[in-house]
């Protein structure tokens, strides 16, 4: 009997025509079901990858995480080549590493770096219009920054989910939480232990309506106390967020 | 009889979706017709808009300009909010400025400068994949220095062109030609007082060819020498290529 490789992958992709990571029954349509195809020629057996976790129809990755098992006797740089020549151009694998037997792309996460970014300017963008949400109003910046300071920490974040309950908890850390401009474009960076469903489009929708005065820093406050989602921000488009690394241990 | 204003636009646009600047009849494919029909909506007018030049067929520009003359009272102001909201959202408007009635977008412009992007890295790009040019080999930065201080100053530059013959001067000046490395990136920024057809582009396929080894260094001296478009390189993709800026007076 073969021996069994445990192959780590890091992947990047524009989530633009795609509806999601995650594979649903048979079809392409998903960046999980359209790596499996191509695994799956590749080494002649049937794979299924474990991802680090899903990320939204529309949104983009630049260091989502995968792994699978396989005795192809492939070297990792093979791999490489074969993967990157035969999937489609707006998916690319980055990285291919051997693991140990145990890891696991989602059990062994602890935690994860997204990056969301406005184009706040009258003019809009071309080369950044589908990476990035056009939000022309002005904003304040300062408060923005006081609501983030009040979002970092752990805290319960089932108010800023998109899950209806959950029986699991719903607590998070936030370690980093912070806005640069860099020309027209604001770029937001989230790092924490674990984001719930939907957890950055909705915080991102309560930051912007913060800025522009529509809700007052204290709504965190209140959120964080009532646990209801009606109260915080519109969820914002998907194609402004990437997912940008996955980290381990 | 109303006042006729002399309009200066600068203008963005993702020229893939687009066979070029050129309007050819009356279709909407090209930018020009594209920016002409929601032009002609605004004022009521028949516009037809005149370019600095023209660009090739997937080509993009971040600071095309062009003129036209219409009897239209609106503000800039209005002009910039209405095209922006009709134009399609990979052509967008940076400014509208007045100008004198002698203005004219292309017998006035002094010069260009144009970016060409090479992304120079095993790995493919995802997100600069239809903006830059994807050439993995290795390349010898040092011999394409030397070649682009001999493609500096004045010269007969018709064997870099794609024109059969010329009855006006293909004599044209490169006030600058570098090479940057950004990352994987390699971003090359051509300024001269005037290009000849598809001349930044057979100038960076001879620029990527002597780079692998395939011509010397010496080849520029041969072409200037022999004017035979053959010697020269390959002409590179379109959708590497940004018209950055013209320039006036």
């Amino acid at each position: 009997m073969k021996d069994m490789r445990n192959i780590k992958l890091t992947i990047e992709y524009d989530g633009k025509r795609y509806s999601g990571w995650q594979r649903l029954g048979d079809d392409d349509k998903t960046i999980q079901g359209k790596i499996e195809a191509i695994i799956s020629q590749m080494t002649g057996e049937k794979i299924e990858i474990i991802g680090s976790g899903r990320t939204d129809s529309g949104t983009h990755a630049r260091g989502q995480v995968a792994n699978f098992k396989t005795t192809s006797q492939m070297s990792r740089n093979e791999m490489l080549t074969f993967l990157n020549r035969y999937l489609p151009r707006d998916i690319v694998i980055k990285k291919v590493e051997e693991m140990p037997e145990r890891f696991h792309a989602r059990y062994n996460a602890t935690g994860k770096k997204y990056s969301y970014y406005v184009w706040n300017n009258p003019i809009p963008t071309v080369f950044e219009r589908n990476h990035s949400f056009y939000f022309p109003q002005e904003l304040d910046l300062e408060k923005m920054n006081e609501a983030c300071q009040k979002l970092m920490g752990s805290h319960d974040f089932i108010g800023f989910s998109a899950l209806k309950k959950s029986k699991k908890s719903t607590v998070r850390t936030i370690h980093e939480l912070s806005i640069e401009q860099e020309g027209g474009m604001l770029h937001f960076t989230f790092v924490g232990n674990g984001f719930l469903y939907k957890m950055v489009r909705i915080l991102m929708g309560t930051l912007l309506e913060i800025g522009t005065g529509k809700l007052p820093v204290s709504a965190i406050d209140d959120i964080f106390e009532n646990k209801v989602r009606q109260q915080a921000g519109e969820t914002v488009p998907a194609h402004g967020l990437f997912l940008d690394e996955v980290y381990y241990q």
